[in-house]
């Protein structure tokens, strides 16, 4: 990933996050206001504002019909698509729950940083289009931010369904992935072709790679995982402010 | 879908079809010509002509770095995003390949018109949560246009992978698919919430439910298929001059 990587200190940092419950915290603890992009039919919501200098954006996918959050790749790539164009942040960050793979030291409420993104559900056996559809996008590199607030980093591998396949198994392990979720690879694509810094921040509900069903597991585990998000990311943004892509 | 249905002739008819190759014949055939769009970086193509005073654009998804087309959800949704943003069309169609379901008389080289639309790779097991994942987009209603070229109709099933797991081929029969494709699902997402009159017509490569495998087939059956789409994309084009939507 060619990166337009500027040497001028951050100034504007945009907050990628799927769900409203993943979001309201931090948009809360910030005091970002809701403001409205020029696109006039998108779902997404997006809340604005500052911290210590630095303008900090968060985007949500907004909620369907049937008001559940707009999850999965197509709203996410819809909303970082449209932000990323209309407001041209610095970095862009994707923030919220994931699994979590215990055979890579993962436990619930762990805090990831991405160190790749590939897609564990998109398989076209043909030579050439196979590494396509897997996708493995550059995460930027963060080491000093993961040494300076002790987080982990792993690969995080991105698909459409909560639960997993034996055959997902099968590809997330050749994924290498630390961390399992439903939308970075899609904002990885799309920040790789708008040559914007990006990286994920991924805190884990449930285990994997661990004996009990994904869905029950998030479900328990949502508060506390929540809680670690917002923990996580305001310290995310205090590390970040005043620095330079290249110092992260 | 409430669809915001003109009383006007269709003026502007706007294609998403994924591959160049899929796409090429017909932007020949139409004399079409390359324009661009004013975002800057997004990887879609864009030609554009008239047809006996309808203005038909063709919007291609453009090729990965690795010189593949972009196929799959993301890169449709992106584009479809885009061009319905920028050209403000009356009619959205998505053409291509696709696999055919022997169970619902599909043959190799047939055409068929979408009755509505399904995801078969988003499976989130939680109430609610799982209609969002399935999507269940409703089609345009063409049965004036199908009876008309004597197309076949129904339901398309959309996954990111070419292949199907033992998985994909209980929720496509859920989904009561006669054709699963990589894209429609995505973009009839996009043209719902843009209010644009939406449907597909998918041309079949091999068979879902027969005893082939799949990248074989398709390989094998990509020249008949895009020949039955040069055949038929001309003939949908002849058919909507002229015509209003709720005409088709």
């Amino acid at each position: 990933m060619a990166q337009m990587v500027s040497e001028a200190t951050i100034a504007h940092v945009l907050f990628l996050i799927a769900m409203e419950a993943e979001a309201g915290p931090f948009i809360a603890h910030l005091a970002l206001q809701p403001r409205s992009l020029s696109h006039p039919w998108a779902p997404c919501l997006v809340y604005t504002g500052s911290y210590k200098g630095c303008t900090v954006t968060v985007v949500t996918n907004g909620k369907d019909v049937s008001g559940v959050d707009n999850v999965g790749t197509t709203p996410a790539a819809l909303s970082s698509f449209l932000a990323i164009t209309e407001l041209s942040p610095d970095l862009v960050i994707n923030a919220g729950t994931a699994g979590g793979f215990r055979a890579k030291g993962a436990a619930i409420g762990d805090t990831f940083i991405s160190s790749s993104f590939c897609h564990h559900d998109r398989r076209i056996p043909i030579p050439g289009w196979d590494a396509y559809a897997k996708g493995n996008h550059a995460s930027l590199s963060c080491v000093n931010l993961v040494g300076a607030l002790g987080y982990k980093m792993g690969v995080v591998t991105t698909g459409n369904s909560l639960d997993h396949t034996e055959m997902d198994d099968k590809l997330m392990l050749e994924n290498d992935a630390s961390v399992k979720d439903m939308e970075a690879a899609a904002v990885a694509w799309v920040a790789m072709h708008a040559d914007k810094p990006f990286f994920a921040i991924k805190v884990v509900t449930d285990i994997v790679d661990g004996d009990r069903v994904t869905h029950e597991e998030f479900m328990e585990n949502l508060g506390t995982a929540a809680t670690s998000l917002q923990k996580a990311l305001p310290q995310v943004v205090e590390f970040v402010v005043g620095k330079r892509v290249a110092d992260l």
